[in-house]
């Protein structure tokens, strides 16, 4: 093998917030921060934005101590962006500025923690460093509550936001039922094209305080099935409580929320939202029920206070072994989980997944962990899911409220 | 002093859950269980409604070590209720009722736990037994996340709904501060006339996470001051974030939301809710921003997961000072909290109000601690709510799952 690359190194953060991305950022930073063969340690503002508009912070300048504090900081300290990258074929304008920027602080490592979008970034990235021979390592950390990425077991920031979506629907049942009336909850998860989120709810119920009734978007929603599902609950049980996933989309691919929807993301993704709202008349229309949308919104992607210590851990080690990799000679790989059974007891493996591999594919809830009346979840998803959320984090409080890392962000 | 009464007692829960009512339940049956002048311990199925019916749980039936666990179970275990008590000068059919149960079961003592409504039952309950000369010891156990209940500092429920809604909008700060773009967001809190529960937003803002404007229904709502406020915050930070309560008002009384009411709850309030995704709107279409409205809905009154230990400590002392002074003799009033400063320290007295004090006045939020332009809290709500949220609980999990109370609920 060759003398290793000696250089600065670049750390971004794209794509939607977690309650862990910061713990891949404090992986990526302090791996980097100890390496020989990485000189400076630039964390970009805004991800790939920072990169090409010059506002890189100096990592080496923050201290090692607050740092730390990003284990629990949720949602992207440095900033993120969803900066979609034109295909280097057709125009290079933002890959030669990424260049420019490269060269003028002698980067020679990139890490790039998103999800499909950012792998993708990250890829077209890689690629053109090396078409123009450029010597650049390049990794994709992997990021995504959506859990949806290719060729990975699961995906960092998906099991604190499952505890979240758990532990919320089993109060939410315990508060719905509190009442010696007839009532119906309607309660609303992210999740745009696949369902692990809305799933998660599966596990409030596995434990005896959740939904009665799960619709995910890897089964057409049919909204006549859907209601005589409530119906048949609410006649027999006078209290239904659904969970259903933001992407649920009739046969036609037409979102159920669709009504509701005008914006679109900087990916020309449709924004979703309000389903919960538009179904919970729906169905108090046709039953005449007391009913109540409610939607989880963000807090079921930045709530670190009930984030899963397992989560928290491989996300710091997805960021640690991507730069230990890159460090040892490899480049245009995204870190990927394997799920191993030792002694019969949950693993992760950290493995490496060439980044074209998985670009832009999405990675569904398989459909034979869904029930036949494609409303709930099997054992199956149980058992994939329940090792994910596991794990009490030791969180640092001040006045019993979280203290979040306060980083000096000093510009380059 | 005369001879201990000697009977069995009921407890009832009532009124809106919250995540330590239970806690009072558990203070309430263990300090009767272990009470020699107390027979026989009853918990009303969904409060006064339970007695009506002649459905009583026999909390001696139940383990020990199970019951225990109502400290950390969120909602109303035993079942809640809105049931407005005739007046008994007008209509003594459900309190003659009331007194054939209370013969039925030889029930002497009678405890009863929540908030404004409920101590207005309890003290006609109490008058009417003695104006028919049946021995009876009523107290009343305070509960509210609204925290409105008069003569006392605080209620139980407060602290922990506090707590989950500082904790919330710290990480909804730190999500929705994410992406260099500009963005207003609005989260709507629960409280209909007291604005306590959106006050403690503050707490998040003092902690350098929180909303940048706090409303109140202490203060008529004025559009086009909010809008202004809006605006000239988007203009200057590109971001804002505002909490409002779902009571805020125009100077006239009605409700904001008001255009999106149509029920009403058992009491003739008018149920409100969708306020966050009506201003979301306006204020879309006055600043052309995005625009993200979030309810807290239900999350805010069952986060256990997020209680204080104060609170539970505090909630559990009301029900046990509750039965204990009721065996000592003393009937008709509600258990009060005193605050008191020990060497620099918070710390909680229990005393008694008399019940027709407390029943049917509502306590705001005083006028002294909001800012003058009446959109945020000055430092001495902080130093009032600090205290009240403090302390972390060791909750009970299981696959770090909450793990609640699974009562028998064996019928008398």
């Amino acid at each position: 093998m060759s003398a290793k690359l000696i250089g600065a190194c670049i750390f971004g953060q794209s794509g939607g917030p977690t309650s862990v991305i910061n713990a891949s950022a404090y992986g990526v930073i302090k791996t980097a921060l100890e390496s020989e063969a990485i000189t400076k340690v630039y964390g970009a503002a805004h991800g790939i934005q920072g990169v090409l508009k010059d506002q890189l912070y100096v990592m080496d300048e923050e201290d090692p101590e607050e740092l730390r504090y990003l284990l629990h900081t949720p949602s992207s300290e440095l900033g993120s962006c969803r900066y979609k990258m034109a295909d280097p074929d057709v125009d290079v304008t933002d890959y030669k500025r990424i260049l420019e920027i490269f060269k003028k602080y002698n980067v020679r490592y990139f890490f790039y923690n998103g999800g499909n979008d950012s792998m993708d970034t990250c890829n077209k990235i890689s690629r053109y460093m090396k078409s123009v021979n450029y010597d650049c390592h390049v990794m994709g950390v992997p990021k995504t509550i959506d859990n949806d990425l290719y060729g990975t077991d699961h995906c960092p920031g998906f099991g604190s936001a499952a505890k979240y979506i758990a532990t919320s629907c089993m109060e939410i049942n315990k508060d719905a039922r509190v009442y010696d009336n007839k009532m119906i909850v309607i309660v609303e998860i992210m999740g745009r094209h696949a369902g692990w989120l809305a799933a998660s709810a599966a596990l409030a119920t596995y434990f005896g305080s959740g939904p009665d009734l799960i619709y995910l978007p890897e089964c057409d929603f049919d909204m006549d099935r859907f209601l005589a599902d409530v119906d048949d609950l609410y006649r027999k049980e006078g209290k239904v409580f659904v969970a259903v996933s933001e992407g649920i989309h009739y046969a036609d691919g037409s979102f159920v929320s669709e009504a509701k929807t005008s914006a679109t993301d900087g990916f020309g993704h449709a924004q979703l939202g309000g389903l919960a709202g538009m179904l919970a008349e729906v169905v108090k229309e046709h039953t005449g029920a007391k009913v109540r949308g409610i939607e989880l919104s963000l807090l079921q992607r930045c709530g670190a206070h009930l984030a899963s210590e397992t989560d928290i851990e491989e996300a710091f080690n997805a960021g640690k072994v991507a730069v230990e990799n890159a460090v040892d000679g490899k480049s245009g790989y995204m870190v990927a989980f394997e799920r191993e059974n030792v002694d019969g007891r949950y693993h992760c493996e950290y493995t490496l997944l060439p980044l074209e591999k998985v670009a832009n594919y999405e990675k569904k809830v398989p459909l034979e962990w869904i029930n036949k009346n494609e409303n709930g979840l099997t054992e199956d998803f149980i058992e994939y899911a329940l090792p994910l959320i596991q794990g009490e984090p030791d969180l640092p409080k001040v006045n019993s409220l979280p203290r979040y890392a306060k980083l000096k962000k000093v510009l380059a």
